[in-house]
């Protein structure tokens, strides 16, 4: 795969593209990871890639033509068409679906705008996605596009050894994870629940099933709509409701 | 304020810390941020910070030792307790309320996991708040602490000046941003809405806000419970909606 990000701050990706597991990815050759500084791209001058928007108003707006012209440049002659990919506080709220259908690309390209906002005309005819990863307000589009591309990048076959983890295996299970404990048995006054260290496969796995269930229902019940439960496990959470409203009717 | 971050990979940050607004932010005094690579305090010979799970099963747990006694060497003399976040991806979600909530605290301490399991007892009596950016999964905590600074730094008075964009701006109102445009008023074959170069402000607002409407409930139609519409744009939003399902009937 082949990732091009045009950004006006190249320099912010430096680390996070040459560490960890994107850095392991790129030096294997899974993956090459390049930024476009657009301003290398303004047409005018002064290097100025963005202008005061038509109609008034606060704020600036990225101008066309450096965005235009420094995909072209990034995609020429190359047949694979990429995807385009704006970061953008309105676009479509991210998640791992579309991590997963855009790992399936050859080419992805990310716009990072900075505070500016982007002239329509790059959204109406050059972009194929606007993604947003959360309802927050940032700074840039840079930590996004970061946060997406490792995401996806994650998901290429090779780049992930044995090391793909607890936490993320929990996520196919649709509950949130059961507590780990590791060495020390006792850490300060306090100790790792007996049943872990029972050597008792299936008390494990009751135990750690009942934990999964009664954190998410406790912090994420949105959830549970989604999860194939027991007629006790059903039952169970039932009772834990009920106890519950008596608890805050006292 | 001031920000700890304890990770594995301090080099991710560096690029982010230091570029565009966080930079400033940091050279001007108004927010210090550190990294803690809490391998430094790992209490045995192999320097190792991770070890197996109780009970059995995939991946590898970080141990509670390294992490309480990193905090507590970087809050050592210090009187303000901090609020220690975990990077967690079944923790709350992450929301601009919580940005503006932490940007009052005084010190702020992220911990940063990477594809390991956390030994639930730095959950249970180090950390006061768990956080997830969203629901896709990630290599680490490292990209997530980044994006939440950067959405906390940004709300610290003095930090951003008349940068402030539309972008942002447009988030108060409840609804998507309205088209903008810069120049050229025509760029190859696509122009300007006249309405922008009109010089009417009266039909300027009103074609923004119709397109802000428009915009919104075709992308994100559950934020529009929440805005205050006239009857004209209620009227009008249920004339659109009933031609739309005439086309899908069709």
């Amino acid at each position: 795969m082949r990732i091009d990000v045009l950004t006006l701050f190249p320099a912010m990706f430096d680390g996070v593209f040459s560490s960890s597991i994107l850095g392991k990815a790129r030096d294997k050759g899974l993956v090459a990871l390049n930024t476009v500084n657009f301003r290398d791209y303004a047409n005018n001058k002064h290097n100025t890639v963005d202008d005061y928007p038509y109609g008034g108003g606060g704020g600036m707006v990225l101008k066309a033509e450096p965005i235009f012209s420094a995909v072209e440049d990034v995609t020429a002659g190359l047949t694979a068409k990429p995807r385009v990919v704006l970061m953008c506080p309105q676009g479509e709220p991210f998640s791992q679906k579309k991590a997963e259908e855009l790992s399936g690309e050859e080419h992805l390209i990310f716009i990072c705008g900075h505070y500016e906002g982007y002239d329509e005309r790059i959204r109406e005819y050059l972009v194929t996605d606007e993604l947003s990863i959360g309802d927050y307000v940032l700074t840039g589009g840079e930590l996004p596009a970061m946060v997406i591309i490792d995401s996806v990048v994650r998901l290429l076959p090779g780049v992930l050894g044995n090391e793909t983890s607890a936490v993320t295996d929990s996520f196919s299970t649709g509950l949130l994870e059961y507590p780990h404990y590791t060495r020390p048995p006792k850490f300060r006054d306090w100790e790792v629940p007996e049943v872990l260290i029972s050597g008792h496969h299936g008390n494990i796995e009751a135990w750690r099933r009942e934990q999964s269930l009664l954190r998410t229902w406790r912090k994420r019940p949105d959830l549970l709509k989604h999860v194939q439960l027991t007629p006790k496990e059903q039952r169970w959470l039932r009772e834990l409701q009920a106890a519950e409203e008596k608890n805050t009717e006292k």
